[in-house]
């Protein structure tokens, strides 16, 4: 099942940009499918995370992925703005439920470990790599960056588990989803 | 308008248990239509945000509401609770919007203040008052009863907005929305 193609859908999310950003992958290659953001308008904060909704949903169904990762909620100073995330987040999880995808969630850390090889890589470091790694010409918007940086992220920890045979050891399904 | 019956879903969220509460009105008549818990199950955190959306999602389509009111959220000292209620509310908010309904957003000391007449009323006074304006023989469970008091809430300050003549004041919709 490792070997066929996915479709990986990763998001960072925001309740003013949430971006997006779809890879296929086959083994070890990764290819760009698609990326962009949902940026929400106007005053009432419900109306933002029905865009939220209603933009994910969009993605999915024009995408189709298999597979669907998103940034962990980020703790910040500003317990608002950390209240705010979590609910644009989950307006994003709650469509890629409705579609039946598992969720697979990383850290800003894990993310960058990932994309760029250490933990503490400079988010320019992330979208270069981004670039490198799907052999873009341009890099795209910062959010769809980010966003495509989870969908590797995804790609590759699903690769690791494969590598070690995960299934002979008993683990089912995401078992690297620390979303719990 | 005001005066036509209305349903009005009342939301008190949790990861755990979510109370959901219906009550009918018309002017200032309140009835009692039915109450329960949905209790989410597993030890997936996406698991529980789905049986949320799936759980109200639900109790929508079987008492088909007009209104739909929701605790705000509950900062707490732990973040990771905050966070949690966070994506819990977010759930059930989905599910309401993807009805078409509009989301009204109360404090506890709002609810205490509209249910039990004072901000600081104990968790019990406002459960006997709401046996009281519903004329219930038995208290519900707690997160029931506190779902009732939400909608309770949502009534009383409909009905004063329409005291007040609000839309000769130029307000439309969900003016005494907090929630932005």
């Amino acid at each position: 099942m490792a070997d066929e193609p996915q479709i990986i859908l990763g998001i960072d999310p925001g309740s003013r940009i949430t971006g997006f950003g779809i890879i296929k992958i086959e083994g070890a290659r990764r290819e760009y499918m698609g990326s962009g953001c949902i940026r929400t308008e106007g005053t009432v904060f419900a109306d933002k995370l029905k865009q939220i909704y209603d933009g994910v949903t969009e993605v999915i169904t024009q995408y189709k992925p298999s597979l669907f990762a998103i940034e962990q909620c980020f703790v910040s100073k500003n317990v608002a703005s950390t209240i705010k995330l979590a609910h644009a987040r989950t307006a994003a999880i709650i469509a890629a439920l409705n579609h039946n995808l598992e969720i697979g969630e990383y850290s800003p850390r894990q993310i960058k470990q990932s994309v760029a090889g250490y933990g503490n890589a400079e988010k320019v470091q992330v979208q270069h790599m981004v670039c490198t790694i799907l052999k873009l010409n341009a890099t795209p918007q910062a959010d769809a960056a980010d966003a495509l940086a989870i969908a590797i992220t995804h790609a590759d920890i699903l690769q690791s588990l494969v590598a070690m045979n995960y299934k002979e050891l008993g683990i089912h399904g995401m078992s690297h989803s620390h979303y719990r």
